[in-house]
């Protein structure tokens, strides 16, 4: 039997950890570290900074190469080979690394529950008839560590908001039913597909970490200042982690909205 | 000057502390806790527990009466005037109790940035004049308290999702645009107002404590136990707080809905 304790590291702030993560991690007998290639390197050592920090016992830490998800054909069709494989190279690991079962644990960016695959993955070896117990450790997501750094409410009074990608908003526009969005995932600059008009945006980069960036104000006034830092941020790096919070209608001061 | 931590103490889990929330907390010249009454006596010892096990120094902890919302009268309204009391309660603690200014930190439930007033209170003793600097340390909220007692994920595979209140649910049904919701501050079964065909929900009630109850099935099936649980459950400890996750159309295999 493996125990696998997934569990939420934060992004990037390793005094984000729980102290059931930093437990989790103690009490593992593996944990798995993936390798996502030269560009990302950053993210790999900050998982092992975490280890350094967090273990006060011998565990056991390996790392594997994460395989590449594919970038041409359907997004969605690649997504699922992708998971498939990842399922494989986990399978691997364990009967290397653990052939008599254990305790496995697998850290996850900020909560395991957000824009992350590791439980489909998990559910995969489950159907291959792996005996498998999950267990979720959450974690501070970047929609928090977001609004920590801006001092912010994700919410207005009384009223609900989404969570959506940078696709779904280019491709769908602005939400209906919500003057509040979060937008994850987002390769480009999405919100330059919106009117602008009456959109305030609270934009942040590599939220808890050294490098973090943070952009506040009326999307017709600093839209093009994200889309220049952002290029310029991840030329610097190699690469790019953002995620910000826009709310609409910031000048009606009638109704629900007005009242936050 | 008064430096203001507000400090997410995650749900009721004193292992969901973050490092840095127990750093934040012993760095604090003064904590204040509010007390809320007889029927939540157990979340303000919840709070003195969290204080008695986190604090390594002798920081002061002072407890002081919440006022009580009104219940009558325009929603909004009454919300407003109950923010501008609280208001006043701090400055009258800050003045008895850091009158040369310092460091005062708030335990705040989940995460400040989620249907929480914490930030919008502070705002007003801002513009009465204080001289004060607000700093937020996230913590782990209800909803991932409930998607990882669950072993979920929060959204399916590159969807959308919206968190909303029982007010709004009731009143507007379910959202459009999303396959996905999160309900919270839902002060009765707001669920019940819904067609339950092709609806999957995942409830939680005092998510991260001793107390914890969990139900997940299909709504059609689970739906009057869920009613009858929240009933008993209440009427058992005095309170309840409970948050539930959505997912519609999970008969519905084609397209990005099924791809999860
Ligand atoms: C695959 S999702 C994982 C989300 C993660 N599970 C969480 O709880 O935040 C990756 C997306 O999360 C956001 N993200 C993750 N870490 C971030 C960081 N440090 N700064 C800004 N955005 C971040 C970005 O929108 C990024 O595209
Ligand atoms: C005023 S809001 C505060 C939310 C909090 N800031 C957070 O991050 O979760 C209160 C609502 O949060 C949810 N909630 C808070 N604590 C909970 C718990 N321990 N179990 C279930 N739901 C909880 C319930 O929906 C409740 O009505």
């Amino acid at each position: 039997m493996i125990a696998l304790s997934l569990i939420g590291i934060g992004t990037g702030n390793p005094d984000h950890l729980t102290m059931q993560a930093r437990r989790a991690m103690n009490e593992a007998d593996l944990i798995l570290l993936p390798r996502k290639g030269e560009a990302k390197a950053d993210l790999l050592d900050l998982r092992r900074g975490i280890c350094a920090q967090v273990l006060e016992r011998p565990v056991r830490v390996v790392e594997f190469d994460l395989p590449v998800r594919a970038t041409h054909g359907d997004y969605l069709e690649a997504v699922n080979d992708w998971h498939d494989a990842i399922a494989r190279a986990w399978a691997r690991e364990i009967a290397r690394n653990l052939p008599q079962g254990g305790r496995l644990a697998l850290l996850v960016w900020g909560d395991p529950s957000l824009y992350d695959s590791t439980l489909r993955i998990a559910a995969r070896l489950q159907d291959d008839g792996m005996d498998l117990k999950i267990e979720v450790v959450p974690g501070i997501t970047s929609i928090q560590a977001l609004t920590a750094a801006h001092a912010i409410a994700l919410n207005r009074l009384a009223e609900p908001l989404v969570v959506t990608t940078g696709r779904q908003l280019r491709e769908g526009g602005w939400p209906t039913g919500t003057n509040v969005v979060v937008v994850m995932l987002d390769g480009g600059c999405a919100f330059e597909t919106l009117e602008a008009e009456g959109i305030e945006i609270w934009w942040g980069a590599y939220l808890g970490m050294e490098q973090e960036a943070l952009i506040h104000g009326l999307l017709s006034q600093v839209g093009a200042r994200i889309v220049t830092a952002r290029k310029a941020l991840r030329e610097r790096h190699g690469w790019i982690m953002d995620t910000y919070l826009m709310h609409r209608n910031v000048n009606d001061k009638t109704g629900a909205g007005g009242a936050s």
